[in-house]
């Protein structure tokens, strides 16, 4: 794709690959490097160059650059590739930088079916990545059992619980039908069959409580049963009509936890255990920092008397909820008479519960607070490879010989460390796109063996974030280099997205002034107003019209200050009345 | 749940229970064990032999049972519990006896919804195993990458494929409506909005050849990206009349591999390897030995050319396609029209395909195979647990204190060795429930550790299978002793399956001698008449009258002896014309 001239869209992502190939050249110069060693990089960089607009000052004359051009390869004359890999810049248009970043790095693409996404192969295993370590938490660490319910529910099951129907029924799949049969009136077409009409419409599952709290009623019967906790991974549907990938899609992948217990402190416990689980493992394996609060009353889960969050805050300043646990009180344990018998033989008591959930939403939130303008950044712990090996062969066939023997023994050491590795010794792929390619799909380290790095003992050490500059790191030294690196990167992701969340939450904000600052928002700005912690009076009618004022709705009322009590003694920002909470206000996905 | 009277149903467990019981008690004496060491496991014969009805030459005097009967705890009065745990023999009813050790175990219970089961804890475990052991094969020894594609598909992708439309757009789950709302003449029910009809109605996949060879186009441009390897791990819907948990659900677990390739060799030989695969697998990680062969045109999957299957015996004599492998040809290809540009640029060529599956229908062929009267029988590589530790701490602290300690010390080791430990500690359930109990569960080996074991330093081995008698073995030596008898255990469950496979399948049989043996067989008949490998001439209409007279269909060509020419100069057991194939008849679940 390097030979097609660029887009507009293109130029930006563009610029930037020149720039970091012109760096390359650079310090190649300034390692001592020969004119025969310089080439490659001088062609890659003449290349990229070529790829600029017609009289850009940088664009090398068209003779030169013919001559020195390979025949387009037959997958970088694809139409498809062409096009995927150009990003917009986020000062320029967040939300487009969002979408092209999916695409270039291949995370995921629209699907034919309205509203849901197709994860391609790199998503997949972040998701997969990130799915087997919650997984291990979830089971091992909290000794959750995981189940699988249907994912059809008769319909006459929502209705059970009052508010949970209010909540979930609206916007659902609904199958009426078990049977196509060819239209009578165009056989080439297919038609629902009216005989095949279903007595009780089915719903896709938009979330499992319903048909897991009737089976809790036969699963329990004796204290001894209690608590009960269960967990599913699966698919569920919700049909919404804005979407966007990962952040709103109508089919999801999630995990769902649901446990019962014998008192209401057991599971007030628990759903509050699992959230500070949640918070933990988004910045222990995604490097997400979160704040950890309550919903409001307005925003709590449909069926629950207390929801939890972790809230994240995105490059654009708004928030992204971005992981929820429930206490559900009684509400399903009422409503599908789950009861136990206490110890006391004679007594039979309701059951409390809890549910809890993250979803492919969390890849959103991963996308949207470490990437920047050259694509994708992943934190080791879900980065499909976390090590790419570039080999530069160079010429001359023991050259060869001897850049392939260094590669494969480096790549078996850092293998050794438990690091994922991808050599990539395609041929007919330059390295400059090589270079981009890795970058664009987050990688977060590259490592280059040229001819001379073998002859000297060393390679090139270049970090997708962290570090500006190329470092030669000697090859008996880069596996423990490299493991340690790793923990470094990793925490060197957490905090910065630390320190954006530290430096996006403003303290003490009158409510005009977080009008004001959020009036300049809009939904595709970059670096917004971000979050107000604020005292306030819990008020369901004051919140609805601070909504309505400033497309802003609290996001939680964040735990830790809560309860230090933070908010005593201070008068509402809106209302001017004693505040029961310091709530945190922000626009949000 | 021994304190209630055994139905005529529960009778013959119950009976191998107090038969084992009454070893456990043997083998005490005869290790000199004293009174008080005897007490519990005589009173838990006794117990057990209570539960005999009335009359019974074997069941106790009422008086002396009553008094040494404990008040029934709360688990055990439990309703639920006291039915789940009668098996009935195979010999018996296997329908029924296949329904009672899924029920038994805890692997699955039926759904409110229709077709569908719950797969519980127990369950899931075991396909959570074999999952993660196949999803290891399938990506990194065969190079697929995992992807996920929409639960829902729009009903023209089916109409694509005219042969796969036939197969599969007949029964499954038509989503007609997005929305439900509240029933104006009564708001309590819901009804699917009519103002929410979808255009187009949308399909629960029951497979995702169509959704994902509509991105195949566009994912493919080049010989470059050829073959492209993509897994999905997904639930799929068929609508089925009559289902039988695992074996045949209307919604199932299931991973579905589709590739494309330049060539239809190429295609030809990935949809080989992937059935050779799948009976390594079968063999390597369920002890399930399996016939690999290709099916005759009418029994291919709808829209391949050629389907490949490994059968394996189930224990009444029937067959059961465990797994398929389909060389689709171009047929998607053309019907999606998924080309490729070859090395020669101007050529662009038509890709070809392979699919192939397997779903939780493994988890049915697994009881079917190794299970017996007492309940489930599990290889180790899927055995949630595959060691079951019950400490008899006996009744003096000393005692306790030293039982606990030596299990611990156990425990670990044998966890040490990477195998999965359970230590059931629990207090208010007996010794002999709990043998009862993790024999219907099928783990493989259970260790007992009581006050003179210690003593000794030894602990007592009782293998699920394989041993009939319990084997003292000192502490020192057991883990090393455990962890080789797991792999001898998984080789005995193999080897028995496969003698099984042997002598299952009749040679030479004339097609009057396959009808008689075979009307004898019964659907819930054990030790049927097996399966039949014939000279036979390839015939459509003669199969389907044999299906008709038989009830017999060709589970495959096996490929082994097809390959070595066995048809070569032998006549149609049925038409008496030249054989083209040696076909092998049976009947199937």
């Amino acid at each position: 794709m390097l030979s097609t001239p660029a887009s507009a869209a293109d130029l930006p992502s563009l610029r930037a690959s020149i720039a970091s190939q012109a760096e390359a050249v650079r310090s190649l110069k300034e390692s001592g490097a020969s004119k025969e060693a310089l080439a490659p990089a001088v062609k890659e960089l003449l290349e990229l160059k070529g790829r600029l607009p017609e009289g850009d000052p940088d664009r090398p004359k068209p003779k030169q650059q013919k001559k020195k051009q390979p025949p387009p390869s037959p997958a970088a004359a694809s139409p498809a590739d062409a096009s995927s890999d150009s990003i917009v810049p986020r000062s320029q248009d967040f939300s487009q930088w969002y979408q092209d970043v999916i695409k270039a790095s291949e995370l995921a693409e629209s699907s034919p079916t309205r509203g849901s996404m197709i994860i391609k192969p790199w998503g997949m295993k972040v998701w997969d990545l990130l799915k087997k370590d919650l997984d291990g938490r979830i089971t091992e660490k909290h000794g959750v059992d995981n189940a699988y319910f249907p994912l059809l529910i008769p319909k006459s099951f929502l209705s059970k619980e009052a508010e949970h129907v209010d909540g979930f029924a609206k916007e659902c799949a609904v199958v009426t039908h078990h049977r196509l049969k060819a239209d009578p009136a165009d056989p080439a077409n297919l038609i629902p069959d009216p005989d095949a009409e279903l007595e009780e419409p089915l719903i896709v599952r938009p979330t499992s409580e319903t048909i897991i709290w009737s089976s809790f009623r036969s699963w329990i019967n004796s204290h001894r049963d209690l608590p009960l906790k269960i967990n599913q991974w699966a698919n569920v549907l919700r049909w919404e009509l804005r979407t966007r990938p990962f952040l709103r899609t109508s089919e999801f992948l999630w995990q769902e936890g649901h446990t019962a217990h014998a008192t209401g402190e057991g599971a007030l416990e628990d759903a509050r255990k699992m959230i500070g689980e949640y918070s933990q493992f988004t910045a222990e394996t995604l490097a997400l920092p979160t704040v950890v609060g309550v919903k409001s009353p307005s925003e709590r889960f449909a069926g629950a008397e207390e929801t939890y969050t972790i809230e994240a805050l995105m490059q654009n300043g708004w928030a992204l909820q971005s992981g929820t646990s429930h206490y559900l009180g009684q509400s399903f344990g009422k409503a599908f008479d789950v009861t136990y018998q206490t110890s006391d033989e004679s007594v039979r008591e309701t059951v409390y519960g809890t549910s809890w959930g993250v979803s492919t939403r969390l890849v959103g939130a991963l996308i949207m607070t470490h990437s920047d303008d050259a694509g994708l950044v992943l934190p080791p712990p879900v980065a499909p490879q976390q090590v790419v090996i570039v080999p530069i062969p160079g010429k001359k066939e023991e050259e060869k010989a001897a850049v392939g023997k260094a590669v494969d023994k480096l790549a078996g050491e850092l293998r050794g460390k438990g690091l994922r590795v991808k050599v990539d010794d395609r041929d007919w792929i330059r390295n400059g796109a090589k270079y981009y390619e890795w970058e664009r799909k987050g990688v977060p380290l590259r490592i280059e063996v040229g001819p001379r790095d073998v002859a000297k003992s060393q390679c090139v050490l270049k970090w997708r974030k962290m570090k500006e500059d190329k470092e030669a790191v000697g090859l008996d030294d880069v596996a423990a280099i490299v493991d340690k690196g790793m923990g470094e990167y990793h925490d060197f992701l957490l905090q910065s997205a630390r320190d954006r969340l530290a430096g996006g939450i403003r303290l003490d904000a009158s409510y005009e002034d977080m009008k004001g600052l959020l009036e300049k928002d809009e939904a595709g700005a970059f670096d917004g107003a971000g979050l107000f912690l604020v005292p306030w009076k819990c008020d369901a009618a004051n919140e609805d019209k601070i909504k309505e004022e400033c497309k802003a709705t609290i996001r939680c009322y964040p735990l830790d200050v809560n309860e230090m009590g933070m908010a005593e003694g201070k008068t509402c920002f809106y209302s001017g009345e004693p505040a029961t909470h310091m709530a945190l206000f922000g626009r949000a996905f």
